[in-house]
């Protein structure tokens, strides 16, 4: 098998994303081996790229997170997947199987063991099956991945608003489970991008009361369209009074430094405000604000391979997906600089067949 | 009945404690007029009169909450206590009774209703049963409570060991309960003083493995004998290394900014640090440290009535009282500064029949 594929890609410090051809690994018994029709564009990505998570980089950077396709062949020992299986494939594609978080199915938390120090990322990831090589994401033609960390597509959601679900839907539906949003449960999100517009939708079709908290009303419209009961403007300084421990759940999906102190007095007692789209700065609050109302500043990372498989089935079911904006691989530039911008409806994806 | 009694406290900016005589309000139909034997010295009443809390002080501040006496009379309405009973007073003497917080039992995260904004604390509150005069503490020979914040002090404990679990006991209690320490789950305790040794002895009664963590081995052990199964140096950085992922919960008693990164790290998987003395200065944090395994920083405050005289109850049952050093009121400034510099072993208790 040709295992040399077209990519999409940064190939040094400081450059654009540019055409790149790159090596996958030979497939071995227990590997998928998917062609990827579409891979969407998370934030992360830029992150990532721009080094504001702190990750050292080595080129080329082959980012995307988000992937679907179709299966190509598998290894002898795949019993789960036959070829021409709609699959994704998330933020893992490795862990090491032995550690508590691995054990209980959280592979996002992997704590290691052997030559295995944590979960492996889907992008720039040390992976023990590729002898430690820095893994390359989705933006390329085709990926090899062990069977594990395979999800299996509902037939009823398209392969493109698919995509964004193996990042942005399962780093808002795990957050939303744990915290046990649901009727009765008053949840906010703070923005309403990539990860807000699904989480909007989860926590909707989960039964809780749905609050957007924006910077402005702009998109006001579409976040009561996508299924939020109420929307509130957070530069409007009324907003602080009239929420004013109100939710049981806060998500934040903006990864921006917020003024902590304001948003903990939205919460109720035992209220928790999560966040999951990192800002890049120390967060700073006074203890005050967690001792009254016994509230918690917390955080949630993506979830394991069986809660997104859950997630995939349950949005299958509530008829849920992202909604997107595909784009050729000749516009992934242009849409980064958009996303930094906020201006996407709610999620680039590239069509890979553009590479 | 003589409403006139003698007290000690601050008569105004700046000025040591001293005698001083106040008023106590006229008993109603539903009040309880305790004749007060012990009352314990808590930090709070230090950071309290220092201004440390934000609180504006109006003159004559008297402090102290955490109150054992008998009764001296009760209204006509009280049928759960009579003359003589052995009773306590802790951080609370009323609350609104109509919202959530109060009809859940946690009077201590009342919103309020009408006249009363939130609960009445035992000190410095305004209490409606007094027409908002700021109430006063157990830095004084009798008190009068409404029956519903009055407290069963069991027979087993004696009254000047008793008195402190009124605040250190319930304080770290409660969310010993909230956070379910117990069996099979690891513990650590932050600073050995008048809460973290009550926090010691119910964390190991409730069965969890404790681990006192306090900046020196100087108190070893002491932290050992009160049932402490381990014990670090915080000042040592192997600590950190050693206890790595280690702990489910992690209570702070220490009103200090620590380096929360740090101690965010000990945390295992859905791990909670909860502060509950609260640091005067705004906490920081990176959001990674929320993130990577799902933790959070949380808080908690004293705890209900209910629960109190749970604690009450479960203290007696487990043969816990807090350990202490019982002073005359001459000796009460004097008190103070040696709890700034942590020399108690573990609580000064004031013999109220010297005031």
């Amino acid at each position: 098998m040709a295992n040399t594929i077209k990519a999409y890609g940064v190939a040094g410090p400081n450059e654009k994303l540019q055409p790149l051809t790159i090596e996958r690994r030979a497939p071995d018994d227990d590997d998928v081996v998917i062609d990827i029709k579409y891979t969407g564009i998370c934030h992360s990505d830029i992150h990532t790229v721009n080094g504001e998570w702190g990750r050292a980089l080595t080129y080329p950077v082959v980012t995307g997170h988000e992937i679907a396709g179709l299966v190509r062949s598998v290894g002898k020992n795949v019993t789960k997947f036959k070829v021409g299986d709609r699959v994704g494939v998330g933020c893992l594609v490795n862990s090491c199987r032995l550690c508590d978080g691995c054990k209980e199915g959280e592979e996002q938390f992997c704590t290691g063991h052997g030559d295995m120090p944590g979960h492996v990322s889907t992008y720039g990831g040390k992976d023990p099956k590729e002898n430690l090589k820095l893994t390359a994401g989705g933006y390329s033609q085709m990926i090899v991945v062990d069977k594990d960390f395979v999800l299996r597509i509902p037939d009823s959601i398209t392969l493109d608003r698919a995509a964004p679900l193996l990042c942005a839907g399962i780093t808002t539906y795990s957050p939303l489970r744990h915290w046990k949003a649901g009727p009765g449960k008053s949840v906010a999100i703070i923005g309403l991008g990539g990860l807000g517009h699904v989480a909007v939708k989860i926590a909707k079709a989960l039964g809780s009361e749905v609050t957007v908290l924006s910077q402005s009303l702009s998109k006001k419209e579409l976040g009561l369209q996508l299924g939020a009961d109420k929307y509130f403007a957070t530069s409007d300084a009324e907003t602080f009074t009239a929420l004013k421990g109100h939710f049981d759940l806060i998500i934040n999906t903006v990864s921006a430094n917020l003024n902590l102190n304001q948003y903990m007095s939205l919460l109720r007692r035992d209220g928790s405000f999560v966040e999951i789209g990192a800002p890049e700065h120390p967060m700073t609050l006074h203890a005050f604000n967690v001792i009254i109302g016994r509230r918690s500043l917390a955080g949630s990372c993506i979830g394991g391979i069986r809660e997104t498989q859950e997630m995939l089935d349950f949005c299958a079911k509530h008829d849920i997906a992202a909604d997107v904006e595909i784009i050729p691989a000749s516009q992934i530039n242009e849409a980064w600089e958009r996303i930094i911008k906020s201006d996407v409806r709610f999620r680039f994806v590239i069509d890979i067949s553009t590479l």
